[in-house]
């Protein structure tokens, strides 16, 4: 029985002119793209060259859902009502869809995007939102969300598929938590520390806390981050440990099938 | 052997609070609906809304592609790259088809609006970026154009199905093509003399020009406008006549299937 | 002595071909006008046109900020930093500078609207960034809020002169808070009672509370809104009893000057 | 006597998490600031940024209005009304002036961008709504145009200070257009032959045009692109030169004080 697991990162985040990230190089690295579906990044010309570059590598192809909030990137909590957010989440799902099947492939996964992705970790109201646009749309989307929250369990009561995913470059807190961006050492840099935590997790289940305890967890896919200076040799290191250790890089997607 | 027209309308055009024209009525005269895909007008909500209503009545829904110009309206040309316009025409036209799948229904037809209609009737280019969309996104949907334009033509040559459309309230020149609305005459306005000449239209294949002569004009709808506040009565009376006339009021997709 | 007190509205809330109200017949009403930004409606076309035709009554206008949520009207609740509340509510003030400046008109006043005006009413750290905001672009600009909320003392402390306002179409709770729209009674329709309860506001500093306690209140100005169908019948009996009632309707404006 | 010359870059082009150019280096090397204003680049926050670190340097602040069209960066051509463009226009310098304000500065001058900056080059219709609007808002502003174009004339005579920029690395037809960004050879990268023929025209008023004959020009701002790899370079490069070569930059506020 071989070892498997997922790598995946954010990518199609530009918008307009402006740019985020090499998603050229990161879509040598992942097997899934969560790609910006236009309302925290990505325009209709950015989405669809990212979607192509990413069918062309076989990489699976996820919409990367987000609160309307362009200008502060999805990432500030928005109290949006539960009939606006599952329209939200449907049309973004749409737009997504309609992108990959003009680039000859299909959307296999949803992912939301930062505020709303930590807020629906927790907050059932809106986790039921997105969980409703999905089955409307199409009931054989995959949910990722944040391994060990709530909405995993509360998707899969709805029926859905999910995914759990851990943070490669995030610390975890005893209870499995992330440790939040405000506190120190919440954030982890060192390639090769971080690449050493992914085979573990990848290998035994355990991620170390950040109190030094073993936390298990269980993880389908990584995520690496695509738009800081280093991602790409990050990526590449974590790639490079986990084959080393006997763990194949493979999309959940080809896993499940 | 029966008389048959399709009367379509640009509806779900309201915007978070603001709403436009009175769709719940207007879905009741019309067979096809021209549902606006938040480029020009129509938030998810609001375009949800619409499209369960029109499919709860029965009529076929298209997409309304737009230029990104809410602040104008769609109305204002702009100078699009061929790339950018095909994109732009994806990502709308999947946000509706996923939104039509979650409302239990599925997309039919395309319609650009305001300033990208008159643009592609005319201009090769924008409307080679429109019909690669269509194509690359589902060839089945049905390009709605207005009647007697090379947009077409262009069209069926690439081998999408059209639907030719006149507007009800419009001056004809001569040549077919409409009357400026910045002319005198250029919008009628008296539901009864609007509605013979539809009438006449869909009987005799002719409409009288803006100079009193006759013009031979192939419509398979008619355009009725639904943010006027007389919308309502003068597509009410449209439909009264021609029904009396002995016409059926029918959405081209079921004449087509 | 004479009784006085301010009449404010909120206006040109319209977008794009939108509208909002009839801000012409409200214009005639009020003696404060909050205008629209921007953030959550209001064009610069609508904006001018507004400014122009308050400023042509003599009304005082003040600028209406907002979170930028302009599908959501600026009324769902959102986190931002203080420092891009602060930028945001900067910008907005300018913009409307400008086009008094334009108008031959000057700005007067600044109103938080929607859910920015709740949160601030009660979120110190908010406030303070609005605060901040108003004295880096002019100290003598006045801040509106809600009678008796924290931020009306906040911002006095700050240096800022201030008004207290109260609404004329919501119940009070005896606490002196709004009743939130969610429960029954909260907000009042008879134009009559309105009417009433603001004149004995107006010349008692007293309303009665939604438990029939007598609660006192200071306001220097009375909020009608002007986007239900019977504002402008509400806002005119409003205006009527006063004036019988022997209270002047003037601007806070004209009042401090 | 001593020659001096303005040298003018874009700034403020990021849009909330997106960044553009170097602008910290860029301020030391420029002049003048034209700085975005919201429509096709520039958040609140980071305009207030900007402008902040401008006014440190001492560097003169431009408004760098623009169409409404932030996915395609302002450079795509729009057809808007006079009035649309006007209040656009308004809304944008006093967005500005509000920024300049709170930064313990003033706007000085406005430069329209991109698509805008090229039609009222030439368009007078549009360039009237951009002159009505400076006279509204502030007719101590100077607007900034392309050297040779019409609309500085068509400002001139609407009473309004003009300044005349030349483009550093920008082919010149004969004739004095710019040449088409399309054609061969319209773009110079050389930052020693763009150095030298700034100094040229800063000290001899001539540009050699593309056909190698010379070309009588008067500007009085030289433009340096701030957003391409090796945009610190090129301006460096021609700020040396020029130095060198006995000219003195200075912002034409200065001069004209």
């Amino acid at each position: 029985m071989t070892l498997t697991i997922d790598i995946n990162s954010d990518l199609g985040e530009g918008y307009g002119i402006w740019q985020m990230g090499d998603d050229a190089r990161m879509l040598d690295l992942v097997s899934s793209a969560n790609v910006a579906c236009g309302f925290h990044a990505g325009d209709p010309q950015t989405i669809l060259t990212t979607v192509r570059a990413a069918a062309a590598r076989g990489v699976a192809i996820g919409a990367h859902i987000s609160y309307p909030d362009r200008v502060g990137f999805g990432r500030r909590p928005m109290d949006l009502s539960q009939a606006e957010l599952c329209a939200d989440a449907i049309y973004q799902i749409g737009a997504l869809q309609g992108i990959c099947t003009a680039a000859g492939t299909r959307l296999r996964y949803v992912k939301p995007h930062g505020a709303l992705y930590n807020t629906i970790a927790i907050n059932a109201r809106q986790g039921a939102a997105v969980i409703e646009a999905i089955c409307a749309v199409d009931p054989d989307l995959i949910l990722m969300g944040l391994a060990g929250a709530p909405i995993l369990r509360q998707a899969a009561e709805a029926g859905l598929a999910t995914v759990a995913e851990a943070f490669a470059d995030r610390a975890y807190a005893p209870t499995g938590q992330l440790v939040s961006r405000r506190e120190p050492g919440a954030v982890l840099h060192d390639p090769e520390m971080i690449a050493r935590r992914m085979l573990r997790l990848a290998t035994e289940g355990v991620i170390e806390a950040i109190d030094g305890s073993p936390l298990r967890l269980h993880a389908d896919s990584i995520c690496v981050h695509g738009d800081s200076p280093d991602a790409v040799s990050v990526a590449a290191r974590i790639r490079a440990v986990l084959q080393i250790g006997g763990v194949s890089i493979r999309s959940f997607t080809e896993v499940s099938a």
